[in-house]
């Protein structure tokens, strides 16, 4: 088998077939194919497209061309996944509700890299919190708490790292497949039989149209499926900000707050119907059975309980969740108003996440430091009524040198309109 | 600008600016812009296409990307080019034709690769005889004789060596636009005012559609015309060996014979409608009256006696070409015999190409060294009736141990029908 004749079938929209994928993933992890291979081939499959086979073969490959975690002694193993959002802490708000249910949540999580933020440095801003555990740890804290979140560790999915790395710079990686293969490789290898995919769509998310949207989520559940998993995913909007805080410990704050059963509607809403799939994968009960138990956890505590339970075990001092006035806050802190009347009728959400990049709150590249104070609260949100001088957000830093930009930045993400337009729909569809 | 948007513009089927061109040529060969970048830009300029205007700016700025043959102070410079065969020894004939006739040759010539010769080869099969000379001795002997043929050297079109090495190992070889920016960059770099190309199409030749070789044809014109040279384009049939010598002393011989007014018919009226179309473009005359003229320089000898004046200026010993027996034979010689009675209908000409690369003739990759005296002779051509014991061909090597795979190889090419067909047409075009 020769790499040359893989790409070339490729080329001429041949199927790939298992051991030509097999060949490709090991032989690029072993170093033996160079990367101009690769990436011929990664944009003969952007251009071409891979079928429902391919992407299966591809990704389960992929899932093995590294460490896999064997989480097979510990019981309802429940992971969850989003593919990107600005303002989206929802995994520090199901993760705690599935574990207080009975779900065991051994999660590796990202850090945020461009206008989206990851669960990761979010936690990090809790004073003490240890994202890295030694393995022992790690699945001690699962079996004993039934929750652990960590950064990804050791060398799991190493086909995917090479993969993206390559993709990133050769602008291959708004592909449809390549996303499903990159995505479930690495929950794949992450151990849990139950998954839930939180797929955004909208103007802050990777893909802005729900039929794309539609198209990798049954994509992500018929790999997961393939590969012997109890999978669902969830369409959510993200055509503005989840709930109003954008920012690490903005949003820890946030989460704590719907934890205490408080806290945005919309996030609420979201999270418990995500939350709510989660413990119905794993208990086998109807996922409306599911939003009840879920509610209730929120309502008696056992949620926020898991938290602290989980903040305790890896380190985090805990009085800042009991009390989450004790969060540094940021030195500088400018109003957004509005100069129009009317009605707020579109966000650049990705635009907004730029700006809480700008703040301080994310990275442009990986590697770049960041401030956790940083960041947006939103006081409007969409189809809100304004007239000129109404606070529309709060921007935090400590740069004060940043504000202008994002001040500007944040001002060319908002869209007014006189009519009012339809409120807008958070859940668009679970595919099962 | 960025590489990164160059790649996502083709890749989304956009025409790329001249700037855009530039700084991907520029970067390639400065190394800013690596290897992978450059295969993804190829790959999806291979599926979604170059328009003309692209295909020009990115020509002439391979072009420009080295050394730039300077012939303006030589009159009537003309050049020659062939997008490959097999038994192809038309540039043999050709340039001492034009040279005769008034024209100034100075070519550089490549070496065989794969299936097909190249000139360079057949011309060091002649003891003696310099494919490499210093530029000063090139460009003297080009003023002095009107006629030299070198390998190619010097740093000249350095993009089209990185982007063809590339393209070579990512299975992007096969496209129009790009074999047209490879080949005419290399040509326009090389100074001469008149280009003609040989285009050949068939069984034997890398185009083997007639629609896609003249499609070819006009673009590769077109970027002439766009550089201000005056050029055109001869279709030419390659279902069968051209002439009935394969190899690189052999094929000698048979140009020898050719321009001692002698040699196999196809190849004689190839030739002189290839020097015609040469000759009418530096003199202004007819096609037709050029034709005359080169019959007639066959005819009395100065073209003949052209290539003994560049044989001996380049240092090959003449009694060669004045006595082609001189020319030592191969130690083998094997007959292929027809196995069937009928017409033959086909030739694999890239299968006999092959089969003349494993008796020693040719390289398989760049660097091999080769055998001169090997080869093969054509005995029956396309449309010849055979019966079984006819001879059909005669293999020559030094090496006996290949005759075996070279004789499989060559059996394997040819096609027998019950039926005649149509004789060949050996020229479908010349575009101006």
């Amino acid at each position: 088998m020769r790499m040359y004749d893989i790409i070339s079938n490729k080329r001429d929209g041949k199927e790939l077939t298992k051991e030509e994928i097999a060949y490709f993933v090991k032989n690029l992890v072993s170093g033996e194919i160079p990367d101009y291979q690769a990436s011929a081939l990664l944009m003969a499959i952007y251009l071409n497209g891979m079928s429902e086979h391919e992407t299966i073969d591809l990704t389960i490959e992929m899932e093995h061309s590294g460490d896999v975690l064997d989480l097979s002694s510990l019981p309802n193993t429940v992971d969850k996944h989003s593919t990107g959002g600005v303002g989206d802490k929802v995994s520090l708000i199901v993760v705690p509700i599935a574990s207080a249910l009975g779900g065991t949540v051994a999660k590796m999580s990202g850090r945020g890299l461009g206008h989206t933020g990851g669960t990761v440095d979010k936690l990090e801003s809790i004073p003490g919190f240890r994202t890295e555990l030694y393995p022992y740890e790690f699945m001690d804290n699962a079996r004993k708490h039934g929750i652990a979140i960590v950064g990804q560790t050791g060398n799991m999915a190493p086909a995917d790292k090479k993969i993206y790395a390559i993709r990133d710079v050769t602008a291959t990686v708004g592909c449809i497949p390549l996303i499903i293969s990159s995505v479930m490789s690495k929950k794949l290898a992450a151990g849990s039989q139950n998954i839930v995919l939180d797929v955004t769509v909208g103007t802050g998310a990777f893909l802005r149209d729900l039929n794309s949207a539609k198209r990798m989520a049954h994509g992500m559940v018929a790999v997961g499926k393939a590969a012997g998993r109890d999978i669902s995913a969830v369409l959510t909007d993200m055509n503005e900000p989840l709930g109003s805080a954008i920012g690490n410990s903005l949003e820890i704050i946030e989460a704590v707050e719907v934890l205490n059963n408080r806290g945005p509607e919309d996030l609420r809403y979201v999270a418990l119907t995500i939350a709510s799939e989660m413990v119905s994968l794993f208990s086998g009960k109807s996922h409306d059975e599911c939003f009840e138990n879920c509610k209730e956890v929120l309502a008696n505590g056992k949620a926020l309980d898991k938290f602290k339970e989980m903040v305790i075990a890896q380190g985090g001092d805990v009085s800042y969740i009991e009390n989450t006035s004790k969060f540094r806050k940021a030195d500088y802190c400018y109003e957004v108003k509005s100069t129009e009347s009317g009605y707020i009728s579109g966000f650049d959400t990705e635009g907004i996440g730029i700006t809480s990049v700008i703040l301080g709150a994310g990275r442009e590249k990986k590697g770049d430091s960041i401030d956790f104070d940083a960041g947006i609260k939103m006081i409007k949100k969409l189809g809100d009524y304004v007239i000129p001088g109404d606070t529309i957000a709060l921007l935090f830093t400590n740069d004060k040198s940043k504000l202008d930009v994002a001040k500007k930045k944040f001002e060319s993400s908002i869209t007014y309109s006189d009519e009012y337009t339809d409120e807008r729909k958070l859940v668009y569809d679970i595919i099962r």
